[in-house]
């Protein structure tokens, strides 16, 4: 059955703690969600803020394949006639195809919050409605509160519902506003609503008791066709039912028509690229989408997926973009490292010895708290090393790195390093916005004659958590940094009580891995490693 | 009802990627779990790594208050009489009352994974069990794949189960091993199950489709009794069932008795505790316990709440032991501001100036990366400040921080600073372990004598993320700082390019903020704060 998906990322998102996006950003994200094959795209609500505003005004000039760009409004207040209504008025203004209205179902909303009579309540629903249909407009009537409204006084909630269909609204979207309804209790009013009213019936979750995907199958599965959320779960408190899971299971767990199989396979790639907009990690044990979905641990499941993933995965994760992963720990057999080696290409290139060898410098590592599973390129350095033992390309002299403020002026970094490269001696100084980009850059100087091909790798993100906090500002450090040369993405991670040692061994390990790389340049190598190095 | 929990956080949650915990970590969480009420502590698999073995031997010496602790492992090795298997000897070997024993329900597994009969696989699972509960073990018997060996072949999944009754199994769990089981269809085979067996049944599901709480409390309406997961949803790929969802819902939505209302006031401290060791963030907006949980951002949630928090909480937060948050945001209307200040009882002490040059302070800075939702003690400060426009304590001159390393000997680290305090210079330098603490290690020493009482704020967690990443190793980070001085928490925040910058301003803020605590002890303020400086 085709079920319509309608994102509210750039409105209902925005009101989760910690996410925020420039306009800039909700035009990109806009973009994206069209080519994704979502059907519509809440923009904003024009009226609460300037930024909201400037976005319509400026998404006019996108060209959109597919999806309908919508506004969000509340209907008109109390005391204003519709036509001069200031939020409503803005909601034409911002000239979108569709329009999302929300409105008050339950009783007490109406009259505590509100502070009108229910019959007044039910004029301001079909009033705004109307008006909106006279000008043009497709229109989504939010009933806000649908289900505890329909627990409180279900006439009354019906009631509602009943003065939106007359006064036109195309689809009639039951809102679980404060995401505390459960399952079994929402599907048998959606049942009950589907049993009182034809057309497009839409559902709205949040995720207030760890439900919102599943009620919002349950709302699909007794007769609705237009789903809400957002990607990633994004949204005030909890947030809203994440499209990303609820779109995987319609499409390929129950067989409906959202985005079509083809535009699914570029899933995770865009719940990545919004999570990277809004400059929030994409928890790793996301359904679906996350890192860890398609990753396997323990040495039981470890050697079951080798011999046949379906074992441990109820799908295939190219269905949703995403890829199978067999991760380094404590917990693995012999089968884990074995499959990371066999991955590379690598397994009969290294004698016994040299595994071994391996083995014991990943558990040393890891025991020093290096967690090299969130870091495969400092793995992938292990491993080179490992093929090619006297292979350094440079020597570490020296370094050295100094901040200096005086007053309330800037700061000022500068760094010197000094290397051995080849039996010379080559040396750089030079200032730089803070200590990781003065050292870069000096040990880029140094080997640039030498090895220019560095110069495409590229710095795409950095992070610093404390391991151990006892020691306060004198606690260790692990610093994680990911790269870029424009192929694939790698990252590497270093660990000290010290940032600036931590930040400068993933530095050195970022560029060694490079010149590994070109150095070996064996083609069953650098396949494995780019279909391993999974940057997205 | 009552319904009995098993949490699998030490055994399951340990199989998801970056998990990791200590032998004493261990201990730590058992002692905790059994605290907070948990009926059975699964606490590892003693025969799969030497870490698990030794925690059961020290956890004999633990004076558990309620809680039965568990040993997990596989039937008997298919060639191994079960008196010779060492995996089941093992399981004797840990000592504890509860076993739980994992068995292949799934056709294919047996004849494919295992390379057995189907017969033969019977055998194992009532050989396994029937020896077990022979020295007296309470037995729960994990039916691994059950629902998808259901769907494969429903009456052999269903002969597995009356293997493991007939042998004497005091607890047949039904395990969605895979996670790909929706809802529906999950709800109508637990009942099917129910129809067949008496006695207790339990259930254990996996979140790959997003859906682990939802199928938990499914089984639950279809009458199981015994519902596995893991705190905070670890566990392998997607995570099991998060336990404080389905404890929460179980307790304070559907009026089941699980842990108490008493203890489920805990269920706040308990899940971030176990985060706190297991060093992952909990994330925010994590259903019950999460910081996000009951915080209101958008401006008609905020003024409603504040009329009536009803409107917008679907229980009252202090039931699982979290509190209301009202956030700052470029979404907010004048309602946000106003009420953190109402809450910091500093309402009346602000002229409309003031509160107005506050209000483009904090613009100010969040147009700079500064994200103060994220940090309440630079928002405090800020208040603070404008209070009291004149107090500073003390003024920064200059500072200089070095790191040098010579080879591959540790790296030295070495700063002076340089501050006027009350008209006098003082000036310290000092060597560090990294450039926070000896920046750190000077500021202390430049201001002990005059203000002994910084000597308690302590750093407790450090952490650093790049804001845009368009430049590389000059791109401007943001780094959040978290405080302690033994009585309550809080974080500052700096942003700048130079990562050093940064985290001079968090620090100085943090010393700064501690002063102004110090010089104004308002009752009002004092109480405002600490209840505002949620440290948990």
């Amino acid at each position: 059955m085709r079920i319509w998906t309608f994102d509210t990322t750039l409105r209902d998102g925005t009101q989760g703690e910690s996410v925020s996006f420039s306009v800039d950003d909700k035009l990109l994200i806009t973009q994206k969600l069209d080519d994704l094959g979502i059907d519509y795209i809440e923009g904003g609500w024009p009226m609460s803020n300037p930024k909201d505003k400037e976005f319509f005004e400026r998404a006019r000039g996108l060209k959109l394949k597919h999806a309908k760009l919508t506004a969000f409004g509340a209907t008109r207040f109390a005391r204003n006639p519709v036509e001069q209504d200031a939020n409503v008025l803005a909601l034409l203004e911002a000239a979108t195809p569709a329009i999302s209205i929300f409105g008050k179902t339950w009783d007490i909303h109406a009259t505590r919050v509100l502070g009108i009579s229910l019959d007044e309540n039910l004029a301001l629903i079909s009033d705004t409605i109307r008006f909106l249909k006279e000008h043009g407009r497709e229109v989504i009537y939010d009933a806000e509160h649908f289900f505890d409204g329909y627990a409180a006084n279900p006439a009354y909630a019906l009631r509602t519902l009943e003065a939106a269909k007359s006064a036109g609204a195309d689809v009639l979207c039951l809102c679980d506003t404060n995401g505390g309804t459960l399952t079994q209790r929402l599907a048998e009013i959606v049942a009950d609503v589907r049993t009182r009213f034809d057309g497009i019936l839409g559902i709205h979750c949040h995720n207030d008791c760890d439900l919102a995907a599943a009620n919002t199958i349950a709302a699909v599965e007794n007769g609705v066709t237009h789903v809400q959320g957002c990607i990633n779960g994004y949204g005030e408190r909890c947030g809203n039912a994440n499209l990303s899971s609820v779109i995987a299971i319609l499409e390929a767990k129950l067989g409906h028509t959202t985005i079509g199989p083809e535009k699914l396979t570029s899933l995770t790639s865009v719940a990545h690229y919004i999570a990277e907009l809004a400059n929030l990690p994409l928890a790793a044990n996301q359904p679906f989408v996350g890192r860890s979905a398609f990753a396997h641990k323990g040495g039981v499941h470890v050697s079951a997926v080798l011999k046949d993933s379906m074992t441990y995965e109820h799908i295939k994760p190219s269905v949703v973009g995403n890829r199978q992963r067999v991760l380094l720990s404590d917990l693995s057999g012999r089968g884990n490292v074995l499959y990371k080696l066999q991955q590379h290409g690598l397994g009969d290139r290294l004698t016994d010895d040299a595994k071994r060898e391996l083995l014991d410098r990943i558990k040393t590592m890891e025991y020093l708290g290096y967690e090299l599973e969130a870091a495969e390129g400092t793995f992938e350095l292990l491993v080179r090393e490992a093929l090619q033992p006297g292979m350094h390309f440079f020597e570490v002299v020296s370094f050295e790195v100094e901040t200096r403020m005086i007053g309330n002026r800037d700061s000022m970094t500068s760094a010197t390093v000094i290397l051995r490269v080849n039996d010379a001696i080559h040396s750089a100084t030079t200032t730089g916005e803070g200590p990781m980009n003065a050292l870069d850059l000096c040990l880029r100087q140094c080997l640039s004659a030498v090895y220019p091909a560095i110069a495409s790798v590229r710095l795409t993100d950095y992070k610093v958590r404390v391991i151990s906090t006892e020691k306060g500002t004198a606690s260790k450090v692990r610093v994680l940094v990911e790269w870029s040369d424009h192929r694939r993405s790698w990252a590497t991670v270093g660990v000290s009580e010290n940032v600036i040692e931590a930040s400068w061994n993933a530095l050195v390990d970022a560029i060694r891995l490079e010149l590994m790389r070109i150095s070996d340049k064996d083609e069953s190598i650098e396949k494995a490693v780019e279909d391993y190095c999974w940057g997205v």
